[in-house]
């Protein structure tokens, strides 16, 4: 398979972050099927045509059936809010297209369950958008966890907060909206679940508190009129992973001065680990029994000795962006298409993430400890 | 009142740190009632001896009952283990001495409120430990959460992680033994949780997961004998406050690589503080609504803008210790004693602390919330 | 002009770099001419055939002259060793060619004069990679002090640290090869005086201290043959602005640990910029006459309000990468031929920064000050 | 000796420091002679009246020859302007009494010789306030660099900056007066250089640009009269070690946000150290040739590893502060006195400081490079 064809639904902030990533694959990560970039849609016309002549799509559609019909059409790439997710991707799988699909999967684990069984039903490969996996330094992080690097694991403290909702003047919007599932805890919950997980295994059980920070907000910027919030801002969850420790994780989009604070710290026997999205070429390590008089975090920097940082730079120090992530998260995409591992998140990972979502939900409004199955 | 007589019961950490604080008060806060040095006790005869050479007391005890019961003494200061402090603060109490207790103050609430009681009732003086809180831009930030600088708090992280009971090569200790009360959590916890009544007042309710994770120990350094642990080496918390927020705190021993990192995030709708003790002469202060180009953390430097800064240093950025805490602490409950505010915490608010411990491991122990009358 | 053809001369680092921007730079600033991607040189066949298929080549050649012959080309991307960029430019300059070269422009001040010269003679655009200059942060802190955010200058420190040469176990290579010039101050150094300049303006003398630290290295790894080493390995200058304020310069690829730290701090009467390429989304920021108990470094984190971040994303502190400074050069350098701003620095620029290099060169081995006309 | 008597001249920022530090030395580092606090002098009495009291001194004297007649005073402690340190310490010296001077040690190099050669032929030990080297992690660095932990040393950068003078508003004052000799150069500049010599040895050559940057100042604060400043705000030294290596040296009281910013960066073949002292419990450090994957700067916390943190306190993390850099002066002075080694810097070292000042002062006025006897 030398090509294969891509149509993005959406054109918002993850439509052209896919767009970019697809395009961007090939001469990046080369030996992998190029993406030729068919179609994108939008249902707003000149969003669609204006993302088609940008990113050199050869089409563009209000219907985002046209894409999954398309015959030229291999990667079904969805990027609209998750409450539409599931019509596009079971129609996409019915298609035999393979799915990337942004995070969160859905509105709730059942709905993500209808995902993953059609997709497998399908026999497509699926990706969803979890991009801050990528990060050649939590590869490591991951490696060195499952290499015993840090000894036996005794802790973890795991959080994703950003500041985009802390101004009760911030407006309603579709992220609030109870049909597409919690709040902050969908939104950015599910990528330090989704974290936790990489590095970790499995949540056996949990315990978590949400709470809806401010009870209303303007239907839109400026306006008097008020709409009622009935989602979380903020989620707090205590865990037990099946592995045998606890941890906390909490997702907050009101901690204010917060961009991208994406963070965890795990704790072992014999090491820890400190990281922030907020500088996330780097990652810090104390290794325990090294010289007392000469022992600390180390600042780990990224560079070509950390795969896939070399695709993008030969030299060490000089960084990946953002856009990088998804770049990578595409190749790892094509290359489990043309018959290369599967580097996931898949949809049944993602189903894993939603139900301890969903779990938390159910664990907040009874005040009790749930159990993951 | 020019001079106050001062007894310390115990010669260990925490006894020569408040030996060295009751000598340098003093001298770096004029016009207070002068220390003066009159007796230390320790059960092991040479270590009294010697502590009291090494600071200047003119007489050593080998039982603290001798510190209790002299006239010309006028402050007792304990030292010793937690299940300890009971017996000593009530005869000091009786005596009419005045009490500087270590923390935490007691094995549960119910003690701890006893020996309020008894001090209460005796009229005099009481201060406890938690040294952390004299921090000039701890104050800083206490004012600036008062003074509504962040808005309306919506959310708390703390944390008090160190590692030295990391590896289970570490034998079993006192600060292990049940009868004392909790282990992690109150022995660092009761720093957290003094820390964010602090801040942020009363906490509500509440719920915990309490984790022994080394099982046993040796009994001894390099002892192949074992003794089993039954107390909590991290304790995770999950709070509501009073004022209407909720929050996060956990105390953990066994983070790798930490040695003192006493750490909070509090967010608001108009700011956001981070600190760790970590960098404890540092404050990172976020304002919402400043010129978004220019935004972003500023880390305050501690300064004689700061006060009591000072009394330590009159240039900035020159930066205090760890026993200049213990100083500031010292010279605080002199002024108190002398006629000025109670700065605290005294026995009342360390009573509050242990009403949140004893809260925390109920819920451990029902997997609930457990409310904080 | 929707469309321009570009060509490429060398694969190494550069060439990879050059060909990953110039394959983004259409999708990520749209409006601009898109980069046709016309013919890539190596004169190693297999390298320039690898890049051609790697990066969508239509067409390679091992001769560089084919490429600037080619009629559809109107870019001519040279990214050779700097001792080969004279004949390369003047060859597209001649032939009409708008001309982007890596930096350094040339081996010395005359022989970048006689390509200004060339290029300035046949009307063609010119653009040198000075891509640091192209940071967002950056376009931020040259603002701020042209608008006299931080007050009269009083002093810059500058350095461009690596540690790639810092083993007197790394072989020779071209890049000490005195015909091309110096060493690392050609190599990084170039890269602090262009960024000194770009924020301040001119310097207009200086002194300076040139060091060969590792007088001969092998001839190859491993090789027992060595080789002597004529160019400088560390570059210490000590400069003056024509704006009056004074300043240093570093450059230096021994220092063991750095990986990109090309770094500064400038000073002026109300405030203070730090920055490090090591966190290059950030940018740390004092202003004088704040509040005193507040005030402090604040740390700016990249975000959509600092153009032009917002075409890589919508959302702050998400972060661009090394490629992405490449991407915006090269789209600042289409919109210059498009009819837009010269943003540079162009072949003039690089000129000056040319005449700085050889006047630290002289001044080191006279031991003086040397003025620059 | 069990006692020696101590008598201290000047109340000011140093002159308390003094007194804290002597008040603290025998309870912090016990075995050591026990200070007893004889007098304190200034020429203001209410000064001297009140340092008295505040820390316990038995007299005070407007006259400081009443400190240096005084034959039960066994230390004679100099705090004053450095202008004033000439006749003191001679005096001192030929009363045989041993000479605690802060630094600068004198105007220029020859004044500074002649206390050095009145102190050693009187056979009294003399201690220069360079309170910075005492810091626990810079005897690691110092140790690390003596031990070739680093390699061979290929590179120094070193600075003292400050922002007490940024402000053209500051008003002239005594450390501005040109009979006191250089300006940011000897009053920071001296701790930097004798921080580099604490490293690394010698200075064998160098050149500097001495540059005073606000050309007069107001007499007093808010006055509309101005004074001429004669003195350097900024001074830039280029040096070479003679060990071989090279470096850079700055000091800058005009470094606007910086308020302890005295910081070096040494690197070597084999490793490199970052420290500063706006963190001063912490040290940096890069060791080569660890496993690429894993290496980076490893932050390095103080702690009872490294002497003589543990007479302060046995918790690693926990930190000292300023004062305590004092305290540890003082202690190995009395040491030293009562025949330990001589930890220094004493007056012959500070005769080399000096010499390193008056070098780089004729290097600047003369345009040229310097060597250091």
């Amino acid at each position: 398979m030398d090509q294969i064809g891509v149509g993005i639904i959406g054109t918002g902030f993850m439509g052209r972050a896919h767009a970019l990533a697809y395009g961007a694959a090939a001469s990046t990560f080369p030996g992998l099927p190029r993406p030729k970039l068919v179609a994108i849609a939008d249902i707003v016309p000149d969003a669609a045509r204006a993302a088609a002549e940008q990113f050199g799509f050869a089409q563009w559609h209000t219907d985002w059936r046209r894409i999954v019909e398309d015959p030229s059409i291999g990667i079904v790439s969805i990027t609209t809010p998750n409450l539409l997710h599931h019509d596009m991707a079971v129609a996409a799988a019915r298609a035999g297209k393979h799915i990337h699909c942004e995070k969160p999967l859905a509105q709730d684990a059942v709905v993500a369950r209808a995902m993953m069984q059609a997709a497998e039903a399908a026999g497509v490969k699926t990706q969803v958008g979890f991009n801050y996996l990528k990060n050649p330094v939590l590869k490591l992080a991951r490696e060195m966890i499952a290499d015993s690097e840090l000894g036996e694991i005794t802790g973890f403290r795991g959080i994703h907060a950003e500041d985009f909702m802390a101004s009760p003047q911030v407006p309603w919007g579709w992220r609030l909206d109870p049909a597409g599932g919690t709040g902050a805890l969908a939104d950015l919950g599910s990528h330090i679940i989704a974290l936790a997980r990489f590095l970790l295994g499995p949540i056996e059980r949990l315990t978590a508190d949400l709470e809806t920070v401010v009870k209303d907000r303007p239907v839109a910027a400026g306006s008097g009129e008020r709409r009622k919030v009935e989602v979380d801002d903020i989620a707090r969850l205590t865990v037990r992973f099946a592995r045998g420790c606890g941890g906390t994780l909490e997702a907050n989009w009101m901690a204010t001065g917060r961009k991208m604070h994406l963070a965890f710290e795990v704790s072992g026997t014999k090491g820890g680990l400190v990281f922030s999205q907020e500088r996330f070429n780097e990652l810090q390590w104390y290794r325990a029994g090294d010289d007392p008089r000469l022992s600390g975090f180390t600042r780990i920097e990224a560079g070509p000795q950390h795969p896939p940082y070399r695709h993008f730079c030969i030299a060490p120090g000089h960084q990946i962006g953002f856009n990088d992530l998804k770049t990578i998260e595409v190749a790892e995409f094509l290359d489990c298409i043309a018959g290369g591992p599967a580097c996931g998140p898949d949809f049944r990972e993602a189903w894993e993430v939603q139900k301890v979502i969903d779990a938390a939900v159910a664990a907040s409004h009874g005040r009790s400890w749930q159990t993951i199955d």
